[in-house]
């Protein structure tokens, strides 16, 4: 067994970052490493590429493997959390092993999530047959909580028996259900299990409790104002400046999450490419964006 | 524009037929080629390979292009109707091309099912990518309608236009919804469209109203029965047939379907290998096995 790299566990402010599309609808590399590389500099501690805000479902194996690909030889592959879960056992396994060779510092593995009222043992089986297949002691997995997508909700007890099962490599949970009474169950269960909160309107809550941070599509449009939170949570302007984040995130409470922070980066870059998205998605729409513009310039933001 | 080959059309009892797989849980293409074989021999019409009852969302595309080539190469293509629906398009693509390629009569493709509450004009843009990806006259594409299942209903207005701008290749529904005002609304408003019912219990109800069939599961158990109602459901039997049938469908209404069918066909064939499932999915187990047994029998069924 090796020893744990602590120097790469993930915490903080993780960006859930959006992947670029060419006019064909195709990944776009360049935009995307781009695109990583800012956010870092913004503040944030990793990004989580290709998770439900990256697109990943929309694109075949061979554009996720090249993606990682991309990402590794840019030097990005330790700041990653790699989105790796497919409705098959053997593609999730391949995707987490790709994640290992490019150095990613972690997986996020949604359950299977076409069928749905399967048993906590199937489930079970589901997970220990991504772990075994990698078989990689370093694997470092997240569990992905968001039912509102697979429909496929994780229990804190079946949480809690994949971490004892596996302690070295089951060792936390995005809880995009934005639940905090899930988040809070889990941190109060497994001490030490890295709990993300998939909502900034959390992440002071998150830390304060002492969880790792939160991992959030909204960040890359609020990643400087998410890091200053991360930085000052426990200071005097702690809770002014996470009122301020939650106001902003809840600008996009009303509207489709990728279509809506593709339509703001475009503004935010001056660069229409980035309003391409893959069905069934669709653009959000010129009058849409104006007023999603404006809700983010009266909540705070500062937009070109 | 080529001629339709009205002589390869589906029509009547299709199967969704089951993936035996072997003791590592990798499909086993000789029990499938047999097990079709025999539904065939049995009286059905046709075969849907990977389907839901296929466990096709837990097989990689490796796999079930591996499939597509053995069951073509074992002379089946013809009578197949193939399972294509992917969350990503370019799978979706690939898979209905292979289908293509082994003589398959249709493909049948659910919505991309990671992503909830999308638009009419989302789903729209997705099948459309689908048709031109494949990019092949001869495309006969059915519509997988099982919200169930996806999350995602395929409402008769999209499906109307789907059908308008596509006449020849989206010729027509599966409803494993087992809505039959679904059914019957899409039947009665897109004349000559192919809307096959997703159970038994609707057949004759289906038959009657000018419909094409049925597509179903429980078929991998219940085909002979099945074959003698399609035969005879104009006929003095046709009610009593239908009725035996419908008893008999319904002794799989509390059970998990594929894990029950696996250990139905195991205890037919005498063949314990197939209960084998892969994860979400666990082995249905010795008590539930007899129960479902004694429901059958009960029901009619005559069990080995």
């Amino acid at each position: 067994m090796p020893e744990r790299t602590d120097g790469n566990v993930l915490r903080g402010v993780i960006v859930a970052a959006l992947t670029p599309l060419t006019v064909r609808l195709v990944p776009d590399l360049e935009r995307l490493v781009d695109h990583c590389r800012r956010l870092l500099e913004q503040g944030c501690d990793g990004v989580l590429c290709l998770g439900t805000t990256g697109e990943a479902s929309s694109l075949s194996m061979e554009e996720r493997l090249a993606i990682l690909d991309g990402l590794g030889e840019a030097g990005l592959g330790e700041r990653l959390l790699v989105g790796v879960g497919c409705c098959a056992v053997p593609d999730t396994v391949r995707l987490a092993r790709r994640a290992r060779e490019i150095g990613a510092a972690g997986v996020l593995a949604l359950p299977p999530f076409y069928y749905k009222k399967v048993t906590d043992a199937g489930l079970f089986a589901s997970f220990a047959a991504v772990i075994e297949g990698v078989a990689d002691p370093g694997l470092r997995l997240y569990l992905y909580h968001i039912p509102q997508n697979t429909g496929v909700p994780l229990g804190p007890r079946l949480v809690q028996r994949l971490h004892a099962a596996y302690p070295e490599n089951v060792v936390g949970v995005k809880d995009s259900a934005g639940d905090w009474s899930y988040t809070e169950t889990l941190l109060r269960l497994v001490p030490g299990f890295q709990v993300f909160s998939g909502t900034e309107e959390y992440l002071r809550a998150n830390l304060r409790l002492g969880g790792p941070g939160c991992i959030s599509a909204t960040f890359n449009v609020l990643a400087p104002l998410a890091a200053q939170v991360y930085r000052e949570w426990a200071g005097p302007q702690g809770d002014r400046l996470q009122a301020r984040l939650t106001l902003l995130r809840r600008a996009f409470s009303q509207v489709p999450m990728v279509p809506a922070l593709k339509a703001i980066v475009a503004r935010q870059r001056r660069d229409p490419a980035w309003e391409h998205v893959r069905p069934p998605h669709v653009p959000l729409g010129e009058g849409a964006t104006s007023a999603l513009l404006e809700n983010l310039r009266t909540a705070g933001l500062t937009i070109p």
